[in-house]
């Protein structure tokens, strides 16, 4: 099953919306058949694996990091191709929350005989498809909020500076997470203060199947409808949302490159998107990773709310001492017991810097 | 030489002011003789380790984590114990930087006929004696800086509240690292404030032979000679030093419990006292390693001279927001370029927070 989730996670740069999944069957201690599902619309990872098996599948044990689909998709059911190969025991990692799944495959299994075990490695490979399981559960993408500062949480000085705090790793490491999420939401500001193209450009990607990156598509808050096209961003990269307040009569923007669609959002008294609203759109738009990476109005305004479900900070190993430019704008609290308690995920070097993952804690 | 290091960290509450060294002797394969330095005036790690070894030790390889010592202080000579027990060769994992020995240890040695090889796991050696090494090359003691802080570096609320931002664990790891110190160095301020003790209450430090835990010394800056002797750090704990500006002309401090001595330093205009002073007056008072402990104000003199070696920091998984104290209030910067790089040397979950290590970049 270690196999079957490093296989699973070949796919992490590919298979948005589907989740990752790999598949290990064995027979007599050797391995016959390995596959993952590397993109949508192509075969999942139990048939890349019976394939490659043939008839040594007839008997032997199928391990699969999820539980195998039961339901007519792009595909056919992988439990039913289990059963043709004549597959005689089935461990899978976790059942899947798909209520078109949710167990049917199992007893698909079952019913044709064949013996099925399941839990087998669950933290890892629940740890696998973060956005998919989360949609899954709550209607909702999985938030990930990307922030980078000093150790005092600093994220530019009084004056505006923040040119570079994180080094090249850092940035090469944004790369690799932002091409691992269904979207990107940023906004206006950032896309115009920065020149940003806020698309994948690492060579450390394994491309689609038609030798491109498969880019995130690009959620771009305009409330007031200041893009006008010409910005560097759509030259580049993925599909662009730009979200406008209501009633704003824009003009379509045609991109040689990329495709660009506006949407309408009520805001509130304050001028800001309800973020819930937002977070309900991309939902149905098939984003189950959203990736946010915005200036600290932004980012506060989900923290503020509770929307964050995870946090990756990468802190560079200097203070910018007194006035600098705080991450986060947070209110101020009166209590310690009134600021949220995060938990630490996962701390690592990258390059001179740290990355730190945490989620809120109990969750 | 790895198992020769492990001993020697065997050490480390109580071998103070001396270093931390192991030795380990090994015939025909098999180790026959082992120890560590244990404390001040007791055998150095090669004694015991041919206590040990017995006859054994003829002809035998003695792994050693510093080069054994040429001179008669405490004890006599290392050397000459290793050339009366026969041993055929020595490995050295460093050379001893101190005037006394640095290369006639291993002279003394090779010129009895004895084959010695020096630098084997070297790095991790220099590991071991940070304060005693930093002491012998610059005759300053190595300044470890303690802070504890939230991810935006904020040490309090704007109300003053900090407790507790840092969990259990990580109140008992500033235990285990005070132990490690020769001098503890705070102020008056926190001593007043938080009835601090600023000793060491472990059950997990290593007692000396008498069974009483080493008790670093406190140094407390106390310029207007506020402590009376009536606070509970008076009941406690390691021997005091109060350092207090010229001419207070104040009375004796009586403790049953702990020696105070009072001693004055000069103030400059900003009435505060030369920090480089008093590292010299720590000198010459055989303290290789101070542990400061104390407020941001402080800490932002040390930060802001230059004089830390090592920054401790524990983060707790929570922001403070806005307004929250800083856990440094340094100056402000004009250019990111200006805020020093720190390099970080480790990073550790303790308990729910992080333990981060740092030294200055380039040191």
């Amino acid at each position: 099953m270690h196999r079957a989730i490093e296989s699973a996670a070949l796919g992490r740069f590919t298979t948005s919306p589907n989740p990752n999944v790999g598949a290990v069957i064995v027979k007599d201690g050797k391995v016959v058949g390995e596959g993952y599902h590397r993109q949508a619309g192509g075969p999942h990872a139990e048939v890349f694996a019976l394939r490659q098996a043939g008839e040594l599948a007839t008997g032997a044990t199928c391990y699969v990091t999820l539980e195998p689909c039961s339901h007519y998709g792009r595909t056919p059911p992988c439990a039913l191709a289990l059963i043709a190969a004549g597959v005689k025991r089935v461990v899978v990692a976790m059942l899947d929350p798909n209520p078109l799944v949710a167990g049917s495959g199992v007893k698909l299994l079952q019913d044709a005989g064949i013996e099925v075990e399941s839990g087998l490695l669950q933290d890892e490979a629940i740890a696998l498809n973060p956005g998919f399981l989360h949609k899954m559960q709550s209607q909702r993408p999985f938030v990930r909020l990307k922030l980078a500062a000093s150790v005092d949480g600093a994220i530019a000085l009084s004056n505006g500076e923040s040119k570079w705090l994180t080094g090249a790793a850092a940035r090469e490491d944004v790369q690799l997470l932002r091409a691992q999420s269904c979207a990107i939401l940023s906004t206006a500001q950032t896309v115009l203060a920065d020149d940003a193209l806020l698309n994948v450009r690492s060579v450390a990607v394994t491309p689609l199947e038609n030798g491109q990156i498969r880019q995130p598509l690009r959620v771009i808050l305009d409330r007031r409808g200041r893009l006008t096209g010409k910005e560097p961003m759509f030259a580049t990269g993925g599909d662009i949302l730009l979200i406008h307040q209501t009633g704003l009569q824009l003009p379509e923007i045609d991109s040689a490159v990329v495709k660009v669609q506006r949407i309408e959002l009520p805001v509130n008294l304050e001028q800001r998107f309800d973020l819930e609203a937002l977070l309900d759109l991309l939902a149905s738009k098939a984003i189950n990773l959203l990736w946010v990476e915005a200036g600290g109005d932004l980012a506060s305004q989900f923290w503020s709310q509770g929307l964050i479900d995870e946090l990756v900070l990468y802190q560079a190993p200097m203070l910018l001492g007194r006035n600098a430019q705080p991450m986060l704008p947070l209110p101020v609290f009166c209590s310690i017991s009134d600021a949220p308690r995060w938990q630490w995920q996962d701390v690592s070097k990258i390059g001179d810097d740290l990355r730190l993952i945490a989620r809120l804690k109990g969750q």
